[in-house]
Order: structure tokens, then sequence, then C-alpha cells
């Protein structure tokens, strides 16, 4: 399926996936503690971090020899899911956590308590579902299904 | 489990159901419509679709009688998903699109073509993973496991 989103599932998409980016975020590196923390089944856990570390999302680096012992750690691809963390963690803040988000992010810089705004890398100003638009890519195949949803650049 | 992550994939975290959302910003409305542009079985998409609606993303407005059939519409809970589906295409956008992005996204009211960067809500300074910290915030349930690796406010 030619969509980014559709290609960002492939990668994350499967149950226990970005949870386990989650904790690789909060630090945890070790299958074991991986495993306590998220109650998953040790073959699930096994599949879904060979999975990450074949797609570029986790790299093993050993820790032990004999028996070789790995960490997991965030590749650059990886740490650039944040974004993608965030989001779901702010949705989920607003809509689904009655008794207030579990987990608040403080900004180093201004010490003060944040959320990610979204904002335009062109000008700068606040950017929301209302004010953009989607248009056909350069990567777009031209399915006739989106030619009609996605207007090319100009048009 | 006491995390707005996880939350936020047991509302949308199921194969197909950010896709189903990607095709209702796209303007998809119609059972069919949704069918014959993911290639889905019916019974998974009608599974997913009241899924939506029970969780409160997607609304059902009948649009004909005799039989009833219903447009899916996307409630202010579904149009809120729109940084989680624009993080998750800019991922795939930067990773997984070799030749080049699919669609693109241009703001209105610039008229460039734009992605969305991330801002902070006290100090509106760009964000990143590194210019955070994540806290124990007032809906955590202190899980010992957490409170190893979450600081509370002002520690």
């Amino acid at each position: 399926m030619n969509c980014s989103v559709a290609q960002t599932l492939e990668v994350v998409g499967e149950w226990w996936t970005m949870l386990i980016v989650r904790d690789c975020f909060l630090g945890i590196t070790r299958f074991d503690d991986f495993q306590q923390r998220l109650g998953i089944s040790r073959n699930i856990l096994a599949d879904r971090l060979d999975h990450l570390v074949e797609r570029g999302v986790l790299v093993r680096v050993p820790y032990q020899e004999h028996p070789v012992r790995y960490d997991y750690r965030l590749t650059e691809k990886g740490r650039d899911l944040w974004l993608v963390l965030t989001a779901l963690r702010q949705w989920g803040d607003r809509w689904e956590a009655p008794e207030g988000p579990p987990v608040i992010i403080e900004h180093k810089q201004c010490r003060h308590e944040s959320t990610v705004v979204p904002t335009c890398s062109a000008c700068g100003e606040h950017l929301d579902v209302g004010s953009v638009r989607a248009l056909s890519g350069p990567g777009s195949k031209n399915r006739p299904a989106d030619e009609i949803l996605l207007p090319a650049r100009g048009a």
C-alpha cells in the first residue's frame, strides 16, 4: 500500500510494539525488564524485538559474553518515533485518562510542564486538521482512487 | 495498564484501525468505499468500525432508510487523532518512502508545503526527545516500576 501511514504501521503497528518502544524511551534495554514491565509472553516479546531490530528501530549491543546477552537500544530511526509516541500519549491523556495524565512532560529549558503544539515548518504558525490540505506527493503512484481525493500541488 | 499510550492503542491500535481513520480524514464515509480502498474483509471492517463507534472516534449518521445505511464520520475525539496520524505519516515519509512522500501537506494560510514541527506549549521553542523529561503525573498510580523511572515534578 503506497501510504506512509501504512508503511509506518508495518514497522510499529503490531500489538505491543509501540509499548516496547515506549519502554525504550524510558530507559529500558533488557529482555527481562521489558518482559516484567509488559507482562508479555517471552516468545511474543522476542518476536517483536527481532522485528524492531530487522527494521532498524532498535540495535542489539552485547553487554555480556558466555552466554552472550544484549541490550536493545533505539537507533536514530527509533528515536525519531518520539513524535508518534508523544502524539499517542497526548491523545490518551485527553480522551482516555479520567484520573489525569499518568505521565507529564517537562521542557528542560523553560522548566514548565509542556505539551507538544504542532506548528508549520514553513511559517511557524499553529497547525491543525483544518489548516492544512493533503496533496499528491512525489512518491504518489497516482492511484485512481487517490487522484480524486488528492489534487496535485498547485491545482 | 496505567499508561496513556496503552490506552490510546486500546482504541486505535488494532491492525487496520488507523488506516480507516486515515481514510476518514481523506473524506471517506461509506462502508463500501472503505472496503474497496483498504481491500479488507467485510467482517473485519465491520468489527473495526463498530469498535471506533463504541469508543467515540466515529459516529454513524443515517443517509438512507429502507434499508438504513450509514455514513461514518469523525467525532471531535476522532478529529483529535490528526496529530497521531500526522506523526505516523511523517515518520513513514522519512524512513520508509524511498521514492518520496506519497502525500504532502500544504498549509492553507502560508501556501507552503509544510511538515509539523513540535513546539513547547509553555515557551514556544522547538521540542524533541532530548529537550524534555518524563515525570510522574496526577493520574499516576505510583507503580513501583515507574517510580524508579519517573521522578515527581519538582524532584
